[in-house]
């Protein structure tokens, strides 16, 4: 079995121009399959703010609705992954766009209404792998932005940590699997204001305590809840921290395993 | 050697909410191998109004700065051709995006500057097909926007015609390939004010005359230029019309061939 990386990137590394192109260059020679799961960043809101149309907020959680979505669509699917893709491809990597649309690869459905509605946002239901193995075992390496669809014609949009688990865990199939979340620290810390206090092992045993004891907690959860969902579904590892932590062999970051 | 159908569409059927919808389904029908490529109708000058960015004409041309760029981007690659991808795959067509940056499949060159800068436009060098035989062998069907990318990391701008005429004869060294252009006449019409005037033939002799004639001229011109170019290069034939011509036998439509 050949082992794929899956790479999640974040706004952190998408909204620096020079960050994103030393990431793109180290990212092309990363040797073996990968895939590229890539956020949006600020410029949706930036581009939203340009057209004069109002970013709505409830609880402190954006609102999808139809405005919305199509900004997301243009700035995720057209404006990030395809300059995403021409850097790959001049650092000689052979990337191709996906949406969950394109090849039908993942497929969700619209968030039922409860207590907030909020709007065109889609839970992953189901991961079709046959074109992104078709692609990776001919040396191509999919890009995908955080756009998913109910196969009804409706684009969705999908939180893209979602979308980097859900991929890992339906390719863990085929592929020996990793799932990298970069983001703007060292990994899962003691203390959160100490970059150098990486927890660097964390399991289904140790990470309960960790909850408890509240070193793990607010933005901090629901990323170590979807790294927990991958690797109790076949993953072999996944690991949080800095972007070096692909390049550097010496980095310190946190590895989630079973 | 299998038959390859690419189809072109263009501002007619995309500005048109139900023109597209109704087209995609029948497109969706089509059997056999299809690629679609769009062009980008009027949709980006409206987001250009909203964001307030000038659009800049030179001698009635349209010149692609940075910010047309990155608007050309966000409106073809994001919000049209993932609308279309979605609703194909509604239509249970196996839909996959493009841009001539994704597989390297289109590497054009910035057109050097003459007498007017034209800005990011691409003029097509070079077509890699490995991708695309590998999706359309598969069942995928392949759906262009028009941009391309000079595989050093820049995205270009590429009139659609161009780029179906360049896919389709690239692909004619694999395909038994036939190009339709769906456009908003029936044809090539002998008088331009009666769309029944149809020429429901032309050949690279009777081209001439026709031109010399003054029959074809104008926006035609480099329309039929783009046909002949591509029935001079292996293309079986070169078809013009409203999208009919693919769904109702009994349609009048202009066939270009050798």
């Amino acid at each position: 079995m050949k082992t794929l990386k899956v790479i999640k990137i974040g706004g952190n590394i998408i909204d620096n121009e020079d960050a994103l192109q030393t990431f793109l260059k180290e990212f092309s020679k990363i040797e073996g399959l990968k895939l590229l799961v890539h956020g949006g960043g600020k410029l949706a809101t930036k581009l939203a703010n340009q057209m004069q149309v109002e970013v709505k907020m409830i609880d402190g959680r954006r609102i999808t609705d139809a405005e919305t979505l199509d900004i997301i669509t243009m700035v995720y699917a057209g404006k990030i992954n395809k300059n995403i893709v021409a850097q790959l491809q001049a650092n000689n990597c052979n990337a191709i766009g996906f949406s969950g649309a394109d090849g039908n690869t993942i497929v969700s459905d619209k968030r039922p209404v409860k207590t907030i509605d909020y709007g065109f946002v889609g839970d992953v239901k189901q991961v079709n792998t046959k074109t992104l193995e078709l692609l990776l075992e001919n040396d191509a390496t999919p890009v995908f932005c955080a756009i998913t669809h109910d196969k009804n014609g409706q684009l969705l949009n999908t939180n893209a940590d979602t979308i980097a688990s859900e991929l890992a865990i339906s390719l863990s199939q085929i592929f020996k699997t990793e799932l990298y979340y970069c983001f703007e620290k060292n990994g899962v810390l003691k203390d959160i204001n100490d970059d150098h206090s990486v927890i660097e092992s964390i399991t289904s045993k140790s990470v309960q305590q960790l909850i408890d004891n509240q070193i793990i907690s607010e933005g901090m959860l629901p990323k170590i809840n979807n790294c927990m969902h991958a690797v109790n579904h076949n993953v072999q590892k996944v690991c949080i921290g800095k972007p070096e932590m692909l390049f550097d062999k010496n980095s310190t970051y946190t590895t989630i395993s079973k």
